[in-house]
């Protein structure tokens, strides 16, 4: 999905937020900035969000010396994430559709902006979206295809979000004789996964842990490697996370993939002709 | 008052908002953001906001060669204001304590963005204004000083809200024996009052409109006329409306200026130490 005129606002104040999230001083704040408006006039509208966004965070971790910024954020959120499994282990035994709870939970670990919100209101927040049903849902055609596949391909997001992931994968192999193949970032990026923080989690119990080799918040296949292109196109179903995937992946391959994701922003409201908090499973 | 960071986002941020409100196609749109992008470079943390805003409107005057983009809005905002006078007139009768409502009327001028909202809620809006008190309040100051005060100037702000500022004006004049000075932009400066507007307004009727000659939304000395200069020196008593006049003018002058203005970013929140939405009447 290539980027709209918002999108470029949208990246220059993300830039702003990571700023803030490691506490800068106006000096270097201001420093950052000024370096990514350098950068934001080479791009054009051919271009997808993500593949900005690669170049605006790694012009962030040069200037502060760092090559994981958001690593604290990262292992806060995780470890929020974590403190969430037995009330959602629970929601799952309650359940009478363990599939559908199950992506419910993948997708309530898109919602959540870990560390941003008390504790407190995250439960809320949750039950929320055990409630709240698919805005467009392909779920019976999801499922369909479950019933059949072999491989099963996953495309993981954020860290915290990836703990709720190993739910919904140790959920698909106990429902399914299926082998699943969760894919990471190749290096730290914004707060998505990559295969440290995957390795660290139970994931590596139930999937296959892969490193996309992309520098992009998005499997972008232009910078994916060629070893996970290949489970990717030989996969039964791939199930992929969040917008920074759907942006880099949508009309741009031929692949079926099922979209899992929150709609956080107008431009893929628009695109999708949906509302923002809307909740997304579609292919 | 110098930029923060989140200025130079909220400019950027603004500058979309300008092509929207144009309703530019993505393509045009794009090459306004990414040519913004060029420029915002070029500042430092030494700048106030309104003398980027300057250069970034100018961008856009250029290359939608159009000299007055926001034209059609500040008429809509107009018209808008002016269908509120009957109501603010009878406001200001039933009022004990006139000079404050008047400086009511005045910053609810400044807190209403004419066209975004409908006329319905306008009206709910202005009286919620009506029973809110100023979170800094200056107004027993201001009084004191106008009862001495033989030359009071004006300075004016946005389109629409100037339509208010004539109510305020002629309140001063009917409770002051004094002759009042209203001050407006020396060119089209986003949607702020120019000579042209003000002209058409009752405002002729009251005050002498002076035209300041500042390009930025905002009273800057270092673009203000010789003459302007020379009035707002001798003054008794400035009354500064909004938060463009507020940018352009504190910390920078040693002459006594009263702001009025409801604070409508973090950057301003923080600095006088209030809230978003608090109304201010500060000296």
């Amino acid at each position: 999905m290539n980027i709209k005129p918002d999108c470029l606002v949208c990246l220059y104040n993300q830039a702003l937020k990571t700023t803030k999230l490691l506490e800068l001083d106006d000096k270097k704040s201001a420093e950052i900035l000024f370096e990514v408006a350098k950068i934001l006039p080479n791009y054009s509208l051919n271009f997808t969000p993500p593949q900005i966004a690669k170049d605006t965070y790694a012009l962030i971790e040069k200037l502060t010396n760092n090559p994981d910024p958001l690593k604290v954020s990262k292992e806060n959120s995780i470890k929020q994430a974590k403190a969430f499994k037995p009330f959602l282990y629970k929601k799952l035994e309650q359940s009478k559709d363990k599939l559908l709870t199950a992506l419910k939970i993948a997708v309530a670990g898109n919602v959540i902006d870990f560390g941003a919100q008390k504790q407190i209101n995250l439960e809320k927040l949750l039950n929320e979206i055990f409630d709240t049903d698919f805005k467009i849902d392909f779920y019976k055609a999801l499922k369909t295809k479950l019933n059949s596949a072999k491989k099963v391909v996953v495309l993981g997001d954020n860290c915290g979000e990836n703990i709720f992931d190993v739910i919904l994968v140790d959920t698909l192999k106990q429902l399914y004789d299926i082998e699943v193949f969760y894919f990471v970032r190749g290096k730290p990026i914004i707060n998505d996964v990559t295969i440290k923080e995957a390795n660290e989690s139970d994931m590596k119990k139930f999937a296959t842990i892969i490193d996309s080799g992309v520098p992009t918040p998005g499997y972008d296949l232009n910078y994916a490697s060629e070893y996970s292109k290949a489970i990717f196109e030989e996969a039964d179903v791939v199930i992929s996370k969040g917008m920074g995937n759907f942006e880099s992946l949508y009309k741009v391959t031929n692949k079926e993939v099922f979209y899992l994701f929150i709609v956080k922003c107008n431009v893929i409201a628009q695109e999708i002709n949906c509302g923002i908090k809307d909740l997304i499973l579609m292919k």
